[in-house]
């Protein structure tokens, strides 16, 4: 873990072509224009998907250098420390990129074992019901229990769900 | 497989309480301002991460209906049948949506065992090398070999990657 946190000028590349982007050994990340790039998080142990999340720049260069899952809260509008509040720090064993570069698979290690702000392990907890002609779409849960009480470990704190 | 598609608005529920949206077991899903909502994709005998992309609502209940993964294709401003260039479908095993609505994930099996553009299996072929502190941050590959030759598979359609 590094104190001192370098800049994103030298940590990553500029794109200059198809082939570096695709085929290169030099971190060249594609932030949208609300400077944001999409990150999947996966639990290293089961293989199952946590979350969907973004990061920026600044929390992707955080996440390479602490190995500590970061993030950019778009309801909040800040840094997002995973773990900062309930303690469910997400521990990152490998940081991927995709081909064009505009997306983060972070494989990590989570304590506690739930990733989910309702209480569950992962935010993934419904599945939609083969075979699935009735209509409205239904839903099955996958989790069956809570691995915590969301109330005692938040408190009042908004709920980042919005309608 | 069904012939005729039913609408979205018979498909989906609206979204009233996030106590619904969270603990319901109807689809509820929330697309955001571009019409859009993004979707992981996993291999479900090993679990990797295979692409990220996105949904718009046709795309979502074409693939509940089919069993086959619909994207929308923003390189070319389309509804995308994954596959139907290549031949590498992807048949989708469980389709699990997150705790608010807004993001997908599909577990799939995927023909012909490819599913990134550029010929490897996963689109996330690099990964980060650690401990990262040599500047700018450095990939290595996670795949040495790719499964198909993607000049033989595409021709000379565009390359999806933008700089």
């Amino acid at each position: 873990m590094s104190a001192v946190l370098m800049s994103t000028e030298t940590a990553f590349v500029a794109r200059q072509s198809i082939e570096q982007v695709e085929e290169g050994t030099l971190l060249a990340p594609k932030f949208g224009p609300d400077g944001l790039l999409p990150v999947v998080t996966t639990d290293v142990v089961s293989g199952e998907v946590l979350m969907m999340s973004v990061m920026n720049e600044t929390a992707l260069l955080r996440t390479i250098e602490t190995g500590e899952a970061h993030y950019w809260s778009r309801s909040r509008q800040t840094l997002w420390h995973k773990g900062a509040t309930s303690g469910l720090v997400q521990k990152v064993v490998e940081i991927r990129i995709d081909d064009d570069q505009d997306a983060v698979w972070l494989r990590v290690e989570v304590a506690g074992g739930a990733s989910c702000h309702v209480g569950y392990r992962s935010c993934f907890y419904r599945a939609v019901v083969t075979p699935p002609s009735s209509r409205p779409v239904a839903l099955a849960f996958t989790e069956t229990q809570k691995v915590f009480d969301p109330q005692r470990v938040y408190g009042d704190a908004p709920n980042p769900t919005q309608l």
